[in-house]
């Protein structure tokens, strides 16, 4: 490693965990999983201009980039632990590199300090801008939040408010008025910010039959616990959690596409047999996050959504409409 | 996930392994630590046109990409178990896209095979062409083979050869008649196909006081495992084991260069204390790679290198020389 940049992360990120033997400086880092837990292990990488706008900053990007893999944690029931960190920078003037990287550990630190998590290993190299995280956690054998445990029947939740991020993202350049701006601001927060679920994950153990984070956008994701689960769901839009600061920005039905086919959300999607649904909103509630029942799973495949006149819709290329008429279909 | 490489990937390099409770597919991978074992965890990223040139071979990029990682566990004397693949390929017309990850596939697998490790997860994004992994071992605790260990007066030893990779790399585009090419091929095949030394990593444990993988060139690695034991060393380049296709392909002197400063060997540099000496060099003998001594540990800080004549070389930019006349220092 020609800079020691991973070796500045370190110290600005330093956490005390006693199952850490061996931490960042060797050729691995080596370290003791609990007795009886079982490793859940996930990656994700953030290039910049895809994941993350140009100027985006570096904090938000140190951030997000452990933010997005703690969230697959969090839709696993996991508990997390360590991760590594393999970073790609441009060359650049030195005193510009220590910003990026100062900056990139502070946002990372804060995050991983909240959800205890030691960075125990990484990678430095030049090349254009990039960040692949590694995280681990653990879960006790069986107990872990999967996508294929859902069955017709089920309803269908999500924590948080949905289409935020997505709504910030494309809102990010347009000029606005004072107000209108300390909205933005809000949702620009959701999108550089975004709060792993990790203590609702927690709290959907033994009890969700199915769950998966929105990363992909709403309707991509469940699909991909429907397609595990053998089953279908129904999303009625009516019921999708909104913000103030989505709808102050946007009318409704704009609202609606954001919430159903943006990205970056990080709020966990799951399914609960009905019986338990009570016990789980009040819980998730008194986390912070909430939960909102949104639809239900359905014997079939895929997805379908109601719109709010309850007239059944259909994706277009710019969001979603009422089905056209059969027989105008090809 | 917008494209299914990484299933894609699974479906190539699917390997039967009970501690893996649930492999690619979720948000993460559920995995099992072996009891009584620690958990080795690296991670190293390839970004194309640093780490390969443009137009290298698909596969020997996937071999690559998977040996270096297991080149990080060998030096930890740890044994592989699983990986997890980030892949971030440029937009591509779907053929070339998926010739591409065919081969990535097959070189990867080939070497995954070889060791049984399993991939369990991965993430592909757009963005400029590379590759992290992340590779997980065990190892039974107290006996990984460290840096911090060698002590004054411990012999130091590396597997096979060095100095081809680099060679390999500097005449790469160079015209040659046919007896050159074939030793250039295997000096390429070098620097395509290292052979991540994970058996010689086994074989030293416990016998091993200091262990590092020769990835940034001998002296620079070397250096790090001084930093790390608070000792020096000092190398005899007459005694640097040089393969007979690096001989061929240039001079002495040049050779030297190429086996203390080229990078990309992921040979293994080791101390031993000189009663265990004899033991070492026969075990890894019979593994193949055998082991050569280059030189020992002593008191005080960094590397030393006595030239093929006997006296004492300082780097320069392009190598290694005499030491120039002390008046003549600034």
């Amino acid at each position: 490693m020609e800079f020691r940049l991973i070796d500045r992360l370190q110290a600005l990120t330093a956490q005390a965990r006693d199952d850490v033997r061996l931490g960042i400086g060797d050729d691995a880092a080596l370290l003791a999983v609990p007795a009886g837990q079982e490793l859940a292990v996930a990656i994700d990488t953030l290039v910049e201009g895809v994941h993350f706008p140009r100027g985006t900053a570096p904090a938000d990007i140190g951030w997000k980039a452990l933010a997005v893999n703690l969230s697959d944690l969090a839709a696993m029931g996991a508990t997390p632990a360590w991760a590594l960190l393999a970073l790609t920078l441009p060359a650049q003037p030195a005193d510009a590199q220590q910003d990026l990287v100062d900056g990139l550990a502070e946002g990372f630190s804060q995050l991983a300090r909240m959800h205890r998590v030691a960075l125990v290993g990484g990678d430095t190299t030049r090349g254009p801008f990039a960040l692949s995280v590694a995280v681990h956690g653990f879960v006790p054998p069986g107990q872990a939040l999967r996508r294929d445990g859902a069955r017709a029947g089920d309803l269908v939740f999500v924590t948080g408010t949905l289409g935020d991020a997505a709504a910030g993202l494309q809102r990010l350049a347009s000029a606005a008025d004072s107000d209108e701006e300390k909205r933005r601001a809000g949702l620009r927060a959701r999108l550089n910010r975004p709060e792993p679920r990790v203590a609702a994950g927690l709290a959907l153990r033994g009890r969700a039959s199915a769950c998966i984070d929105v990363s992909d956008g709403l309707l991509a994701d469940l699909a991909h616990v429907c397609t595990a689960s053998g089953v279908g769901a129904e999303v009625d839009a009516a019921l999708l959690p909104l913000s103030s600061a989505l709808l102050g920005c946007c009318d409704a039905a704009e609202a609606c596409d954001f919430a159903l086919s943006g990205g970056d959300d990080y709020e966990l999607c799951f399914a609960v047999p009905p019986a338990r649904a009570g016990e789980v909103q009040a819980d998730l509630a008194r986390l912070g996050c909430g939960a909102t029942r949104i639809g239900r799973i359905v014997e079939g495949t895929g997805v379908r959504v109601r719109g709010i006149d309850g007239q059944w819709l259909m994706p277009t290329r710019t969001g979603w409409d009422h089905f056209p008429d059969e027989t105008a279909r090809p």
